[in-house]
């Protein structure tokens, strides 16, 4: 179990091509680890796998409840979407709903995460603007979460605004961590991003689920927790577009798993309490979070989908819609098989001993 | 220096984002290794690195000199282009002196290298075909290469015809290993690819540029591997394109490197003798290699200028357009710069001697 295994590995005729160093961690709700790879507690950019997080402090800060945003905005608050029209118009739609517009935003146009968009976009010379951000909705979200608390919007994608200093505070509670504990970067889209260990990303996740169990947390924010699950599990077409992998995924799940992409290559799912769940050693809902060392964001997917299985999170036809994820094609333009990519790493059941049976389950 | 530092480093805000392994070897004609970085060893698919070698075997088959190619034509065989119009054109150019046709080559088109040539390709809904793949030229010089040894064009990419028996003897030769020891895969244009270790790459490279030197090698094979280096040097326009990595490098070096990018991260260069190759510590021309263990290929831009800095290889005039490639500008959609790319490796000196004052001048 040395750390030279924690690889996804592509090959081209049996050849290794590239290797790339993969960490994840499982854990329930308190934190607890149950499972890991590589390093469980990488300090982590989690990017847009801390959406949901981040909406947290928008529903409590009333922004959610004063302005009447839906279940469907919601979720495009949690999306990484492909600016597709429906995503656009439901941009535009939240604004209206906030009396603000498009020149609020404190986000750019940049090209769709959508091939398909984006050959429409060149097709038309269409110039992508903030709506089309794949991160509009929750920059919606804070302007309403600002106006909410009486802050104004002005500067509200700022670190030192009221409405990230809400941000800081939520997302450090829901890690069990200090708010000096966890950092701040800038991300993509002008918000801060938060850095914090790997775990602690599953733990959020963790969380979500066992709100939507309806379990445990207080009163207040368990019903936020279990409503941003909800949404994100209702509206998967929200969370990414058509044919991608969050969207496909929480598809196949109909409800009892969210997952979400972070860029350059992080990934947190959350897993409602089930059988499944019990037999990975925890009585309640679980959380997973993966990252790849180099930022690779297909393979992430097939190690997502690799780790869905070894966990047996769902069953083979439930999970079935994941395969063109979980083995990419490697054929070349002639549409020869060059090579494929596998996963020699194994997941360490969280005590080091050898004879622990998950342990001995769960390598390969 | 303990592997854990042969990193290239990307951060947002100070916090390490994604790290990516690296490995290269600089050697001698000889293949002696004067300077190491991760593994020179590494078995490693040199992919279009490799085109070269390649192109030696059409030479050597006299498929050059029976039908009259040029030296831009030669470079076009090294090429990894980007589909732009003098690309396609010299491809149909280069076939029409074979008297072969577009229906003869076995390679598939593919969406171009250049966003600029793809832009204009989907804007005239253009579907790009065998002369567009950026190995077209490869693939016409082995059409070439098979008329010329009487073999027939039929099933010339295949590993049993026999102008593919003479590729895998010239590589093999080049790389001073028994033809045995080079393994080969399928690559993406459909030609056999070789592996083999890092360090041969570099060595192939180090022969290209001590042939142009006029220094040694048998006086044919001298001859052939000056002139593919003079064919690459003279047309850098030819090897990549626009605003490409390759073009811009030889460009700038204006006669005294070449340089070549491979899929998956690889990269080799050849550097005519001087005095900054005799300062490295060999009396003739220089080779280095270069992969990126995941294969990311911004990432290698970056690594391989980072190394022609380290070996003070051009003056810092001749290397300042390679600066928007050295350190890759990380500014998110509001033109906001949100972190960078470092640099934490060493390279080592031959000796293990920590005294070496190589190591010395090049450890930062």
């Amino acid at each position: 179990m040395t750390p030279s295994e924690d690889f996804a590995v592509t090959d081209r005729g049996g050849i290794v091509e590239n290797r790339h160093r993969v960490h994840a961690a499982v854990v329930d709700a308190k934190g607890r680890l149950l499972y890991a790879l590589g390093n469980p507690a990488r300090l982590t950019l989690a990017r847009s796998a801390a959406k949901p997080a981040q909406a947290l402090a928008i529903l409590e800060a009333e922004g959610v409840a004063r302005f009447g945003f839906d279940d469907a905005d919601i979720a495009l608050m949690c999306a990484s979407h492909s600016s597709e029209e429906r995503h656009i118009a439901r941009t535009r739609t939240m604004l209206s709903k906030i009396k603000a517009e498009e020149g609020d935003l404190r986000c750019g146009g940049h090209p769709s995460l959508s091939d398909t968009v984006n050959r429409s976009w060149i097709k038309q010379d269409f110039v992508p603007t903030a709506v089309c951000s794949n991160c509009s909705g929750k920059h919606v979200g804070m302007l309403a979460g600002a106006r909410a608390i009486g802050a104004g919007m002005d500067g509200y994608h700022l670190p030192d605004h009221p409405m990230q200093g809400r941000v800081r505070r939520t997302v450090a509670e829901l890690c069990d961590l200090d708010v000096q504990d966890v950092e701040w970067g800038i991300d993509g889209c002008n918000l801060p991003t938060p850095a914090f260990p790997l775990d602690r990303l599953a733990q959020i996740y963790a969380k979500l689920a066992t709100a939507a169990d309806g379990d445990e947390g207080p009163a207040t924010r368990g019903a936020a927790l279990a409503r941003i699950f909800q949404a994100m599990a209702r509206h998967p077409e929200m969370i990414a577009g058509e044919g991608r992998y969050c969207t496909v995924l929480m598809r196949a799940f109909n409800g009892t798993v969210i997952g979400k992409l972070g860029a350059d290559a992080s990934y947190a799912i959350g897993v409602r309490t089930s059988d499944e769940t019990r037999r990975l050693g925890t009585d309640g809902a679980l959380g997973v979070s993966i990252k790849v060392e180099d930022g690779n964001i297909e393979i992430l997917y097939a190690v997502v989908t690799e780790i869905l299985e070894r966990l047996e999170i769902g069953s083979p036809e439930i999970r079935s819609p994941l395969a063109p994820f979980h083995h990419p094609q490697r054929i070349n333009t002639m549409g020869v098989t060059t090579g494929g990519v596998s996963f020699p790493f194994k997941l360490r059941g969280s005590k080091a001993d050898g004879d622990d049976p998950r342990l001995a389950a769960l390598a390969r």
